[in-house]
């Protein structure tokens, strides 16, 4: 751990040898995409850290704008033994940010790779480099005039590339079991540029049309890993459909998530629902619409059950409310829409259904944020929940465990997650998320005020021992913050860690110098192995 | 090459070095489970190979019953350095059978590990051994009464965990992307049990539900591959739906092609159609309804195109026809069904839909084979289509590149093909079988009489001469024969060949000793890695 100004430094290594990396660095790609002072590398913290912590910090930030020079810099890495990290955007809120796991370490930024390379209307597919937002890939589409949408995340700042790597969650069809991308472009890390998939063959016309090679596919190797630097990839594009219809499900009562859970499974298994659904606690849609204090005074203690009752009648959100989306034929839609409608209604004693029918050219006009973004029409609006407590110095952990899609799963984890939370003096509230017909994420929301390192302090400490107390449950996260990767790997035990034993050979055989991304979902190169094992999860 | 009734060696190896292997694998496993005399050998032949040849030879079976076996017999690799090569059923037809690449190779044959292990109805899955074939896995979801549903391939007799790992086609909604497997355990070379994804966590309840991985999601690497052996896969069941709906449409002129693939893509698209159909040549369906001297005596030239038109007339099967399905409420069925016809038949002058519809009970009962796969009902029916030259003597081999689905590249490699066979005397006989809404497979049936040396060997020089020709049009193999394996992988040559340096890199890393099925897909370990140099396709 550096003192607080001065440069951190990657251990093994000295200040000399990272000033060495930043020369060389600047010397290949000009100062002006070398960012080394304080101010400037503070936009490259974990926004939300807890404010006496100075983990996670880089040394400086390259921010390359073609594929040579992220090989210049993979270069410049090996020779160094400066470790690299990587990110699209960067925007991993809840998860670490663009921070390192290895403080002291490169960041490489690839926010200024943002083209948009290709839009192929009739095969419905778009080709971006890792800068490339959603934002810019929706202007790019309708720039073009194409008649195409495309799945996107809450937050239209995010990187498509970068939300793909991390399985992050999209909402419409092409979401379900994150299936929008085909066929990447790599730089691994002996410098050499792969193409994964049909483009290995050049020329060949399937890179971004079949997902599997001849031969093993290495595609969801260079998810949530350190193996490589995905510099392009291939990402599907739904037409329009004749016929978009945003639907809502509220609910009264806490427990009816079970039912709801259930009679949602059986629309997707059947195929009445293809695409994916965000069931979110009353609270978590009220921290989008207002402010804590307007219920509940004391920061400190959780909101207990009778104010909730409040909360979800005053702002009409329900205990539970779910947002989702019909697409298609309006025939189709219609008979979905009845089917949808009697299954929840008839179930559930006081649930709800409705929704409203759009014609394509009317989703950017909608008015609620939650139907834009399940029409593929991005914003920033779903970020305002992060000021539930603190304002604009609010921040979130998120606790992401994957469930089984039944009422029983669905009530455990609640169970878990709320006793949880709430003996840590903070409020529940969650998103369920399903990925397919068969399984869902539970987004723990973990909101704090930053500005409290007791009360930051408190929600860290409590995400550390829920990591631990789901998994003897049987669930596992999806995704792990950066401050609970190798806690969250740890409880990938079977057969003695082999699937991390696995990945560290791989990891050691294609980066022996350990220059990508260390410590990334607790894939430690060789030499830095031990700070996994001495930490058990702690930061370096 | 071995001489022909002495036991085959590999490379660098002694007939001692392979005696010592059949030894210990005698003893570990007792001798009913290890196979050696040249009768039994005989049946784990390519069928189709060509009767002078002995290349890809077994020089013993081993038939492990566990999983445990299967790590003895790992073990006794790495001692011995005898090499083994993988099956479950060994049903590869047309693309090398149960025949090892590397002669004197042991073969590992999982047809005794044929346990359904699970079956859930409520979460929609299958948890199979390598062994169970698509009879075993049906049977076992009538005789356990689920209304549940399984994508099968055209041959019954085929292992669902083989036939997912070559990555083969079925045909069932599911089949789409070949999306329906989900968390595998395999028994990696260094006779370790890996479970994949998020099986790495004791007793986690989404092993078989949720498709990545915490960290990199390694599954899709041990397709088509030699980097483990898969002992139990989670295989997803679709629920019956209400109506089910085989459909034809019959295309009388062999250019329809063009316009029939783009009118096919936009319904698939538009999600109107989701599953694979499959467009035959009606020289193919003709092949299983009817015997080749019936329309054509020489069996020397291919059968021109007015024959073509008389056959395509007389047995009604048009100059192109496709299976297709749909599955779903009765309602949506019916508007489906009245779109794709009208979409078909405004496009396509001459063309015909047509259909009838059944409830999930009556699917078994079905008199026509294709519409009982598309219903998840399997046979060994469509085998028929082998016989066209030879009868019980014929062979095939498939030739199968990827394409954009357009009608353009659907001409182009239909024009392509057809001109190569004819040249060699063959009748050009396909498949198009799309695999997502965006390419499609073009399975060139190449049918021969095995018992014609001469005929199998212009068939054989023509499938490599096509595997060129294709690439150098930008379309690439999706599955390769064993005999042309070294060069379908030579055209994927991007970065030098970086996707297969990748691959050897992590070969080299997880089996240092190259016992895993070494040539597959031209990985080669190291020490073998000169055979590929110096054959550029050619056998061993």
């Amino acid at each position: 751990m550096s003192e607080v100004g001065t440069r951190p430094v990657p251990p093994g290594l000295t200040e000399s040898d990272v000033q060495r990396a930043i020369d060389r660095l600047t010397s290949e790609l000009g100062p002006e995409k070398v960012l080394t002072s304080e101010a400037e590398l503070r936009e490259f913290r974990d926004p939300f850290q807890v404010q006496t912590s100075d983990d996670f910090t880089a040394s400086a930030v390259v921010m390359p704008t073609t594929v040579e020079e992220i090989q210049a810099v993979v270069a410049i890495a090996n020779e160094t033994k400066v470790p690299l990290w990587t990110h699209g955007q960067g925007r991993n809120n809840g998860y670490g940010g663009p921070a390192p796991r290895v403080s002291g370490s490169i960041i490489v930024s690839l926010r200024n790779m943002n083209r948009v390379l290709e839009i192929n209307e009739k095969l419905g597919y778009a080709v971006v480099e890792p800068g490339v937002r959603w934002f810019d890939l929706y202007e790019a589409i309708k720039a073009g005039g194409h008649r195409l949408m495309v799945s996107i995340a809450d937050l239209g700042w995010g990187s498509v590339i970068g939300n793909s790597l991390d399985n992050g969650a999209t909402y419409m069809p092409y979401g379900v079991d994150q299936a929008s991308w085909c066929g990447m472009e790599v730089v691994l890390a002996n410098g050499e540029v792969m193409r994964t998939g049909m483009g290995a063959m050049p020329g060949n016309k399937t890179w971004h049309l079949y997902k599997r090679s001849l031969g093993p596919s290495a595609d969801l190797m260079f998810t949530q890993s350190n193996f490589g630097i995905v510099t392009k990839m291939g990402y599907w594009l739904m037409p329009e459909p004749e016929t978009y219809m945003p639907l809502w499900l509220r609910l009264w009562n806490d427990d009816d998530l079970a039912t709801a859970t259930d009679v949602m499974r059986e629309l997707m298994l059947d195929d009445t629902l293809r695409m994916n659904p965000q069931i979110m606690s009353g609270t978590l849609l009220a921290a989008v619409m207002s402010d804590r204090k307007a219920h509940w005074d004391d920061p400190n203690t959780p909101i207990p059950d009778d104010v909730l009752d409040t909360i979800a009648r005053e702002l009409q959100t329900g205990r539970w409310i779910m947002r989702f989306a019909l697409y298609g034929d309006e025939v189709v839609v219609d008979h979905r829409f009845a089917k949808i409608k009697n299954a929840f209604e008839s179930a559930i004693p006081g649930a709800e259904v409705w929704g409203a029918k759009y014609a394509p050219d009317q989703i950017a006009d909608i008015g609620d944020p939650s139907e834009r973004v399940q029409g593929g029409v991005p914003s920033l609006d779903l970020n305002a929940m992060t000021g539930w407590y603190g304002g604009e110095q609010g921040g979130h952990i998120g606790f992401s465990p994957v469930l089984p899609m039944t009422g029983q799963d669905a009530i455990a984890v609640r169970d878990l997650m709320r006793s949880e939370m709430e003996a840590a003096g903070l409020d529940y509230m969650a998103a369920l998320i399903p990925i397919n017909a068969r399984s869902m994420i539970h987004v723990t929301m973990v909101l704090f005020d930053t500005a409290s390192v007791e009360q930051s302090e408190r929600a860290y400490a409590a995400c550390r021992r829920v990591v631990v107390e789901a998994a003897k449950l049987g669930y596992g996260e999806y995704r792990a913050h950066l401050d609970f990767m190798d806690l969250a790997a740890e409880q990938y035990s079977f057969g003695d860690h082999d699937q991390r034993r696995f990945n560290e050979t791989i990891k050691d055989a294609l980066d022996p110098n350990g220059i990508l991304s260390p410590g990334k979902q607790s894939i430690w190169p060789a030499h830095m192995r031990e700070l996994r094992a001495s930490t058990n999860g702690a930061v370096v």
